[in-house]
């Protein structure tokens, strides 16, 4: 059987991101710290000159980069347990979704980690991507994205069920209010309360004091 | 045979893209012209709620929008004339490139509608794509991203064959100079030659009109 690499980070969602489909997909694989933040290895260098960032997967002697993507290469390579649709259209709304994902939750990241108009410009981006899930993705119907099962769009928007509350709590500011977003409040309880999401979450307290220094480091710089 | 239609307009690049792909494949469409900047239609408004961009494809009851993931249902609906590779780790290749577009190519808009500390901002993420793609992508090998023949890659970085240039030339600023990046500048030779590219790309002079009078108005705006 040919070797699985995670590099990755516990405190980094994009990491669990791999972490919950290859625990869904029940794949062996050596998982392998990396300190994106403070330190990055000569290895991380190596393995994504483009981005500098985890996760990365190793296959062999193939390297994957880029959350969503390593997921669509487990799941091409692993067809056990599917994340995806086999429907050509319900796929394309799947990748809709995935898409939103990451181009809107770095917004939450700026609000985070910038000050004044930037700031209150990315609050409003990480509102419209709310008001987007909660106004337009079906969750009146449906347990998760995809319908009964959990799948793709679940794991993309995963980031969700702790560390958008843990960034929330660190900047004593409230966006993601459960009375203005029921469906995707309903969801989130779904989604964290599956033993394989809940089994592979880091620590709340962890990932805030984590938090705390890594905000207080960037905006000394700013 | 189920009717398709594409809303687009001839001076997006991420239209033409669609476009590129439809001709391709060989598919049959309406073509509906949508003006996205200065009066966005009733009929995109109710297509495309979340984004309210052109393009959308209509196939039928569906509705499928983001360009490149229209890309990949045309690639699974049609399969003649593939655009993606089969293997599930150059597919993943494929798409690291594809999202790397998507992620970069707002840094040029970002370089044409802003001023300032903004705009020099995007210009060096803008050189950083290039940057990306020269170092990295392998075209010292390849005539295409993906071989020798037109795929995915292509399609998705094609608005450096004609937009970039109109946007510098706008500007009067130079970033993408040919002997800065010959692999690149060597692979726009190959891309904008191809009759299916060439006769569907939109009039240099019709193009540059309409960005002069676009960033105008942006800019009263500033």
């Amino acid at each position: 059987m040919t070797e699985v690499k995670l590099h990755a980070n516990v405190s980094s969602p994009f990491s669990c991101r791999v972490v919950w489909a290859l625990q869904l997909k029940g794949i062996q694989y050596d998982y392998i710290v990396e300190d994106i933040i403070y330190k990055k290895s000569a290895q991380l260098l190596k393995l994504n000159p483009v981005h500098k960032k985890i996760p990365i997967l190793e296959h062999g002697e193939k390297t994957i980069c880029e959350s969503m993507i390593i997921i669509e290469y487990i799941e091409e390579t692993w067809p056990q347990n599917p994340l995806m649709p086999t429907d050509p259209y319900e796929r394309a709304v799947a990748r809709f979704w995935v898409k939103l994902a990451d181009d809107k939750i770095p917004a939450i990241w700026r609000v985070f980690l910038t000050k004044g108009e930037e700031q209150e410009k990315s609050k409003k981006e990480s509102l419209e991507m709310l008001r987007a899930i909660e106004d337009h993705a079906g969750l009146e119907k449906k347990k998760y994205f995809g319908g009964d099962r959990i799948g793709i769009v679940d794991i993309a928007f995963g980031m969700m069920v702790l560390w958008y509350g843990v960034i929330e709590e660190v900047l004593g500011v409230k966006l993601f209010e459960a009375q203005a977003f029921p469906r995707l409040h309903a969801w989130t309880m779904h989604f964290k309360n599956l033993p394989v999401i809940k089994e592979n979450l880091p620590d709340r307290d962890y990932l805030m004091a984590g938090f705390i220094d890594y905000r207080d480091n960037v905006l000394a710089y700013l």
